[in-house]
């Protein structure tokens, strides 16, 4: 069996994720290609060592070019904190590697360009992390949209909500500084991007509002201190065609733990989806006959690939890491030559010109069209 | 017993449900003042004739200024067609009845002002039958917002959707054309912006886009026809106090039937409630121990007046057709001098304006301040 | 219009559900016979004129047998304590009324015998108040049923459960004490058995549990006292043609407020309901294509008779007590003559002596076959 | 790191799934002792080469007395059909290795204490596969239980239903064949009883009922056949100290994929939980306040271990293989010393009795008492 060196920079909730994902790909899917776990990258020679023993890595080190330099690492998980993305990305790709970056690509569009244009020299594959694409229930809801099953889509809806930033008795932080973003936009916008972009295109005209739920927030030392971010965005979407939208974002929704939910409505019918019980999604179907018409729930199931490849009786459930086991077979499925389902950085970019495009509209008050924001 | 004697006008929908809710008030709450069906008037004196023997009316009339004329009636209920609102209302308040008004008040401003005015120089009661106020799960969570329970509210998302109007293939109607207002707008933001009225205050500024699901219809003829009015009407709120908000509404959403999905999100809990599972409401709280936070599915019950005048058991539920028995005993106990829980001419007005300011911003594209769109 | 003479005797819940339906029904439906509130009785004068005046009848008294006696009535709606209903219906059958009493018929079963017995020699129509059976709900889901879509009823479960006897520091009561009764038994279980009935025929052989959650309560002067009664009883069931089934039933189940869970088995498909949320029920049909399976969510809509006899339009949803106008309304059609859809006093009696043999299978610890235990 | 060699005996659905949570439990947990998959047993030299090289193992073989003959491995997972199970076991116990078995123990409950015997001589850790209590939910309802948050418990109901052997037109098999099993009983009747015996305990009574959805089938030659085994079986159950409760399982319900529903009663509130939607469970708690009581929908969290070791952030979800995982930890705990929460063979074997049990109540159609069944 052929192997595929992998190396890891970056050990926290998304590298562990990875590395699960690294050692579990070849006996769910049983792949040609068998990632063999080569060298792990952490911010210091201990930390290296620890986790490289957790997450069974052959080698460690306290210097992430090492791992880029690591002859046999043939492809890189980038999982650091995103303002490191686009030193380590242009690294790998000048190394020949391939590239698997946690999203967003970078905080500045800039960066996020230059990077893109890297991975274009390159020419290997670079890929973002958007694993909620490779969701059974996404696809098949991207499959009976693509399939006509709700015939024209006439509106959608998507809202992400959670509540890491809800308590008005937090602490104030780093996240509450406008040098770690716009907030709520761009934490978590990207995600419902990434879902519009695979299910219906991405907007092409947008006008969004920001709202903080608090002006102020004591910090460490008891001081009163402005908080900078806003926990809440909401936009109106155009896109091309006619069709419209609503995406809303907001980090402190109280009771919101994991919340994607997204409404397609279409001529012959609609889909709902709420990533809180991301096993299921929901269909009505205007034709069915008249007396039992009514939202069906659907459980994933076999039939829903690649459920099949966990689990082969229906309704026993995928969890949140399952899904970076499957954008990991995509991987090597890309690898090998094949059509894979991914968000690379071409279309990454497209996404995050999305998100800059919705602070200018907050900026300017004013509806913003994509291909003029830049 | 004192007697409160009724006039009715119109018996389509809202007229029958006027109608029941008379011949039930009296015994669900045991009002002092006792309604007496006194004079029907419809557009004929035989279908006059049908539905005062149906609804229990002494009269009946084909000429509906008899109705008002009816030295014996106190108060009139007016269901006839939107448009016909201003001459029925302004002559009933000229007569010095009491008015009952379905709401919209009119489809132009200039005439719900010019309603406004008559009530106002009369000096007599003038509702609007904006019933899902009255209902016990919105009078509940109404307690909570400003009880506080879930702290300062924060941001609010309100939909309503239904799918009357999503069939591709449904002929080109009267709804279909610009005589009939803008659409999805002004046949529906009125209820939305009524629970808003009542648990948050109305917004002060607003930006609204309007979409067809289609282009062209065939009318009855088998001719194309291009449809004028917008079936999808999508805005974000502004409200006094940085508060923000998204109120979203489509008549061809597939799959809905009567949704009104309302979420308050606060600095100390959420609040969820559906119209279409009307008899209960979910709330989350912060300061539940923390292994055991979740949204909570609470049922309607007698502790939730006035549902106790209608049942003595939880979890049995009250119908559509119960709200509007609740908004007449407010009317009674307005009659009777206590304070009530209606929506006025004043207050109706005040929801219209913001409609008619939604339309504006579509037309001009850009937010609307809500005091200077007039 | 033809007049129905209406008389009520009791005036508690069920009475006051009685009075509205009455009220309620020519208006809603359009009835050709036309009820006429003639007499109400009470156990004092002043309590009967008082809910006279508020539920609009014409007389009163403080003598049931005034109610009975009254030649302007021509049925009496028995709405008293279990116990008294043997003497009225009885007293009301032989003055040549027709009854509508509530169920169950009696406590005990010799006198529900007693009862059917007078009905039949009377020949008037006689009537049990099982309204759940009127839901449009269970409408479908029986029409549904017996048209085969869901192919042969291979399983049947039923939950009925309630709280209202939970708390474990309430007051030892009449409801703890045998004559009460034998607990959740006959308190609830004629009602799953009225939908069994209804749906797939009651049972013909049955084995129960019972138990009690607490031993012992402090009675009002804080003695200890031995509950006697049974809050929770279990069953299996088995009908005719190898069908089995559970029935089980709790009136100590924290949370559960009106819950009377049916699960309905086919060969076909399945469905499920809730009472709790009595405007929807769940169908799942196996020959639904593959990839889109799943139980649909119906929300009762106009397509559901007789829901549009109250609402033109899906998804807003009946009470509780618009069941019981449906009931006077099948009533009315009874006695014009058509084919009406009522548990009458026969199919009571059996239901009844399904309960009574439930309550002997738990005495004899053993399967008790219906036909034999009487 | 210290390694735990790992040998395989099965590859099917469960050896894929032990596979799987060898892999994963080091990298997840961060486990001092490191699992090596040293060796894969399959019936063929040719699938266990391409299985060992999927799954990651370095040896394998065509004969599973290889793989615990082998002196690299320290533990056998014992994932082939049941009726091989007892002869893998003991040849497992006399070489003196650990083992982890797929429940049940045997089709044939002397075969079952056979494996207990051996496992009690040899002295090694003896493990029965019963992954659904290591749900983090279930051990969150069994601590709630267990802290007398929701009172004394007063009842329970557990069902188990899939859809499986639903359609009535498939070939017969093995599966209705009596050599099979009972049908439901034992396929089904462990995981629910292993919940009880997690949270509440064994019952101590049985009474048993068994059904046949239908009587014949066609079989791969088109001959009718007759069906003998039962795809549903429904139990009442009595406890030590007055608990009752009801099991009920089925594999012939449609729409039903993975239900395992259970209902907790409490004094002080209730407990609700469907393995469909695992990663929840609801609440009640009577000390709510009185207006805001109702069932919490509680999203499995960090704070309910260990899904804290799978994801940082609430609401993302496990899936039914990460239940494995837990378990391998639980495995790698017990062999360190630690407490873990495990079923051993001495407690299957428990659980097993009940089930015969209940097969012998069937038969005999009458109660029995556990203890007096063998």
């Amino acid at each position: 069996m052929k192997k595929l060196g992998v190396g890891l920079i970056g050990t926290g909730y998304m590298g562990k994720c990875h590395a699960l994902a690294w050692n579990a790909v070849a006996a769910t899917f049983g792949t040609g290609l068998r990632p063999q776990l080569v060298h792990l990258g952490e911010i210091s020679d201990d930390l290296a060592r620890q986790r490289a023993d957790e997450f069974g890595f052959e080698r460690h080190s306290g210097d992430w070019r090492a791992v880029i330099a690591d002859p046999e690492v043939d492809i890189v998980s980038i999982t650091s904190p995103n303002q490191f993305h686009i030193e380590m990305a242009i690294a790998a790709f000048k190394a020949g590697k391939h590239v698997w970056c946690e999203k967003p690509m970078a905080t500045k569009l800039v960066d996020a360009q230059a990077m893109q244009t890297a991975a274009k020299s390159a020419g290997t594959l670079a890929v973002l992390g958007y694993n909620y694409i490779q969701s059974p229930a996404i696809r098949q809801i991207e499959a009976l949209v693509k399939d006509g099953r709700i015939g024209r889509v006439t509106h959608v809806r998507i809202e992400m909500d959670e509540d890491f930033m809800a308590a008005p008795d937090m602490p104030f932080s780093f996240k509450h500084r406008a040098e770690s973003g716009y907030g709520a936009l761009d934490d978590f916008a990207v995600h419902p991007l990434s879902l519009l972009h695979t299910i219906v295109g991405l907007p092409v005209e947008v006008i969004v509002d920001m709202a903080k739920p608090s002006e102020m927030l004591k910090d460490g030392q008891g001081e009163d201190r402005l908080i900078e971010t806003h926990d809440i965005a909401s936009a109106l979407l155009r896109f091309d065609g006619g069709l419209t939208g609503i995406l809303a974002v907001n980090r402190s929704a109280w009771g919101r733990k994991g919340r994607i939910a997204l409404q397609i409505l279409g001529t012959e019918g609609s889909i709902l989806f709420d990533q809180e019980r991301a096993n299921e999604f929901q269909l009505y179907l205007r034709n069915d006959p008249g007396d039992i018409q009514g939202f069906r729930t659907i459980l994933i199931a076999p039939t829903h690939a690649p459920y099949n490849h966990f689990l082969p009786a229906p309704g026993h459930g995928l969890g949140f890491n399952d899904l970076k086991v499957i954008e990991a077979h995509e991987i090597i499925k890309a690898l090998e030559g094949d059509t894979a389902r991914l968000i690379d950085f071409d279309q990454g970019l497209k996404i995050e010109t999305v998100v800059h495009a919705m602070a200018r509209s907050r900026h300017d008050n004013a509806w913003v069209k994509i291909g003029r924001e830049s």
